[in-house]
């Protein structure tokens, strides 16, 4: 393709909005254009990306014995009501009704039509194991898209599900693409992204796992260990506290704290540590309003996902409007109001001396303590891991926090949709039994600009080989220069007859532009064709990557030392796939 | 790929609720789900049907210079309004909020997606013409969705847009994609696709054209005339009447007519033909419910696409609840209530002696004469084209009516959304100009529908072998003789290492479940192995149309007869490939 035809403008100015590199490439180069919040279209090079990433989720996909599929953007919502998320998934579901006035929502996931697909044709142990996938535009009503196309409400989504009739053979299975899922970053010229554990969230199951791409610009932190190379999304990962008792157990006692609602102030008012107080932090259910408070050492943070896994349901950050219930900056544990739920988080247990809440404006506790205070007090994991923390793994004090963005994930869903909708098959005994669900989902649009993220330079993106718009991107300087003209024409047809990807810039315009146009396209290979190397019979090539920089290469042998580039390129990619 | 594993029920019960053969077809072999009204889920065989016609339509676009992008499916009204179009378009235009309470829709259509696209880059006429297409989901709310993927409510779409510099320009290309699309008919089988004159309807532009598969299960009626070869969809097609005054011109004379509200009691009262009456016919605009009133010879009917387009604006039967605008039944030109809009059909000209309404219960005029009664009678064409009428190319009455299903559409839009979305470009003198647009549009499943309701046997489609989902059907007749399972293994190996897509049946069913089976999936080739071929050293070919029917092929020579049949199937269809 030739560059002055191609939709799409580049241009040097980096957008204020764009917060992150990737984001400011893709819209500096011409890939993507914003029509709505979060919500993109893609020009030719973007779709170009997209396409071959695609072709090598497909592979896998039948690889890992796969049947495509195509599921509806648009679903009933009595589909989503067979699973209950009709009612149990926030806002993010799109609901509406269509001219009918029947109601409807915009697919965000589609376990229930994977279910509604086979439920059926699968009534019998003999169809199984089996797996269908599609890739297929997804709607997510986000409430704050950012980042390019790392975070949008409408994106394109490979998404497998899994039928297994006993729990071995949904792990035999996960496992299968556990590695698929490597395979696939790995040929896409990210074999760095790691896999850690995950929480499943509202897709329901127990075992899943994240692959993140590390990288500062990543919206999840993940917790690391270097000593055994432990790994989790912090979301998931257990929080281990050991407590020194620096303080000696005390008498429970009541003091007047005047003006002291937050830790800071008491800490100070009270001269202890942090690590010496028991917070309340305060949530409601989203079902009825009620509250929720879990205590927790003070120095610490609440892991919001883990308490509403512990709670069971979706809660929100509490908002105390009427004090008969709950004293806002004063709550304790002792005479707390009964209609509350009281959990205490693990890192409050085994401390002999802490200072809480008296549920009394300007008072609090001193000499709490958790074991001699409160009737059966209930424990439950719900702090945040912290960086320097005890992995859960090795048990050391070593976990590291990074920044990470999820660019697929896999989960063990358990028998959650088949039984919630009613889809069953009969055993080798004639028995109805409930089939086993795995679901495996990568992101399209995300990958390509996690790529960019990790693999540019100031200049533009560097796209790793298997998943770049063109192979070659072919300059001609001085399209003026009637020789240089032919040359290049007659190299472009070259190229293109040995089947090479060439975009051919031939435009009038100085070097200085045709170059950043090509940094900003990130083609591997380019090949520049000048009546300066003409002199030289030469062409110049160089690779995007740097490792080929500039090389004079005598105008015959251009075919064959493309050829040996791209070859080169592509192995070094493949080496690292497993 | 096995059968055995292949996700999909096949039966042999026509679905009572399938009304023509190709969504029963459809249905019964495993090709798609419903999953709400007019939205359905694709099994495997379905998907691999779609993508095949997906690529031929691809490989046609990009030899049009076409360039790939992706549109979204969500689209914000905002965009809309830009075209007039959030308006004006009727309930089929499914508009939502998102949880922010923007207004948005479900693209239908993408005109003014595209123009947001282009509208910056496309500023100089040095970038012009260009195309770009996108395949991708869309959704249009019909009212009655019905015949399986024929009409449906998402479906998956190509459609293109062009950009031109002058009318020339784009009718020299509109003249390719016409070439194109031919093309794309005849490479999927159905080169018998008909090309007729067709409306803008709310695309806008002037000349437009549908492809027409003609086929009596079609939506869609086609005026053709086997004389001059003229066609066009009823809808665009004039109407030309030619009268005869069978009765004289007489005066103008009311007389009561009780209990005549409809045409056919009045002319078995007066004894008049239907012919000699002019007929009111009552519609409101949509905008604001005033009522036009189209007289129109008795015997013909309106045809209410050209009366919406003569009034400019989208109109709905109407409804008289009010005796004092119109008196039902009674309606007449002489008269009429000033309010109403008042136009004849060019049918009522030069017809001396009519009898009409009164506007008075019971009455009606006779000897009515529209030039001599009425002040500046305005004639319009509404008529509906009418079998046996005559034809507007070659004027013989030679006017047949047929039936056909609209497998694609081109449009030539002009200016219309680049003057209302205000996006200009520079011409040679600097000048700023609109660019000339057109349109180009083909559902991929309603084409696979179309095949399958032109090309199909009453066990199932006949599937062309460009599109097919797979070339060869492999049966093991007695897959419990482990002779003949081994050498129907060994051939099902051979076949893939070939390159050939081979879909394998080694299931231990009786031979009439199995070759249903075959018939429902409609492969072109069929090879059967059972003991009773081998004993004789052979396999037994088919083809699904019956070109080759049970040939005994020694089995050493099946991979190379297998490639000679699907050679000759495929030069067959490319043949009729212009």
């Amino acid at each position: 393709m030739k560059l002055a035809n191609m939709v799409g403008d580049r241009f040097k100015e980096r957008p204020a909005s764009c917060l992150i590199d990737s984001h400011a490439l893709m819209v500096r180069g011409g890939y993507i254009k914003n029509v709505a919040n979060g919500v993109y279209s893609q020009y030719p090079v973007m779709k170009r990306i997209s396409r071959k990433i695609e072709n090598i989720i497909r592979d896998e996909m039948d690889k890992c014995d796969g049947q495509e599929v195509l599921f509806p953007v648009t679903l009933p919502a009595s589909l989503w009501d067979e699973s209950g998320r009709y009612e149990s998934v926030g806002s993010e579901l799109l609901r509406f009704t269509d001219r009918t006035g029947s109601k409807m929502v915009l697919g965000m996931t589609h376990e229930e039509a994977a279910v509604q697909l086979v439920r059926e044709w699968a009534n019998s142990y003999a169809k199984y194991p089996f797996m269908i996938y599609q890739i297929q535009t997804k709607f997510r009503d986000e409430a704050r898209p950012r980042a390019g196309l790392i975070r949008v409400r409408e994106f394109t989504m490979k998404d497998a599900y899994s039928f297994h009739t006993s729990q071995e053979d949904l792990e035999k299975y996960y496992q299968r693409q556990y590695d698929a899922y490597n395979r696939i970053f790995a040929r896409c010229g990210i074999p760095q992204v790691k896999v850690v554990a995950s929480d499943s969230g509202m897709m329901g199951g127990s075992i899943s796992h994240e692959y993140m791409l590390l990288t500062p610009a990543g919206e999840d932190s993940i917790a690391v260990c270097p000593e055994c190379g432990y790994s989790a999304n912090v979301e998931a990962a257990p929080s281990i506290i050991e407590n020194e008792n620096k303080i000696a157990k005390a008498d429970l006692e009541m003091v007047e704290t005047p003006g002291t609602g937050t830790i800071e102030a008491l800490c100070e008012f009270l001269d202890v540590p942090a690590e010496n107080t028991a917070k309340a932090v305060v949530y409601q259910r989203n079902e009825d309003d009620t509250f929720i408070v879990a205590f927790i050492r003070g120095d610490l943070d609440i892991n919001e996902t883990k308490l509403a896994n512990t709670a069971g349901c979706e809660i929100h950050p509490g908002e105390i409007v009427d004090d008969s219930i709950l004293t806002a900056g004063f709550i304790g544990p002792v005479g707390i109001n009964e209609k509350v739920t009281v959990l205490f988080d693990k890192s409050l247990k085994d401390i002999e001396y802490l200072v809480t809440g008296a549920n009394k404006v300007d008072y609090h506790y001193q000499g709490f303590n958790v074991d001699r205070d409160c009737d059966n007090p209930e424990y439950v994991d719900v702090a945040k891991i912290v960086e320097g923390g005890i992995c859960p793994e090795c048990g050391k004090k070593a976990i590291k926090i990074e920044r990470g963005i999820e660019v697929g994930n896999i989960f063990q869903l358990g028998t959650k949709y088949s039984k919630a909708m009613n889809f069953t098959y009969l055993d080798e005994n004639g028995k109805e039994q409930y089939p086993i669900m795995g679901c495996y989902g990568i992101g399209v649009g995300r990958m390509a600009a996690s790529i960019c993220e990790v693999s540019h330079d100031d200049w533009g993106p560097i796209w790793p080989i298997t998943i770049a718009p063109w192979q070659v991107h072919l300059c001609c300087l001085r399209s003026d220069d009637a020789a240089a003209k032919a040359k290049a024409d007659e190299l472009y047809d070259a190229l293109q007859n040995k089947g090479i990807e060439v975009i051919y810039d031939d435009r009038e315009v100085r070097p200085g532009a045709m170059f950043a146009d090509a940094d900003l396209l990130g083609v591997p290979v380019r090949v520049v064709v000048s009546p300066r190397n003409l002199a030289e019979n030469a062409v110049e090539i160089s690779t995007r990557d740097k490792q080929i920089d500039k090389e004079m290469v005598p105008v015959d042998e251009t075919l064959d030392k493309v050829d040996e580039i791209i070859q080169m390129l592509t192995d070094q990619i493949y080496e690292k796939v497993k």
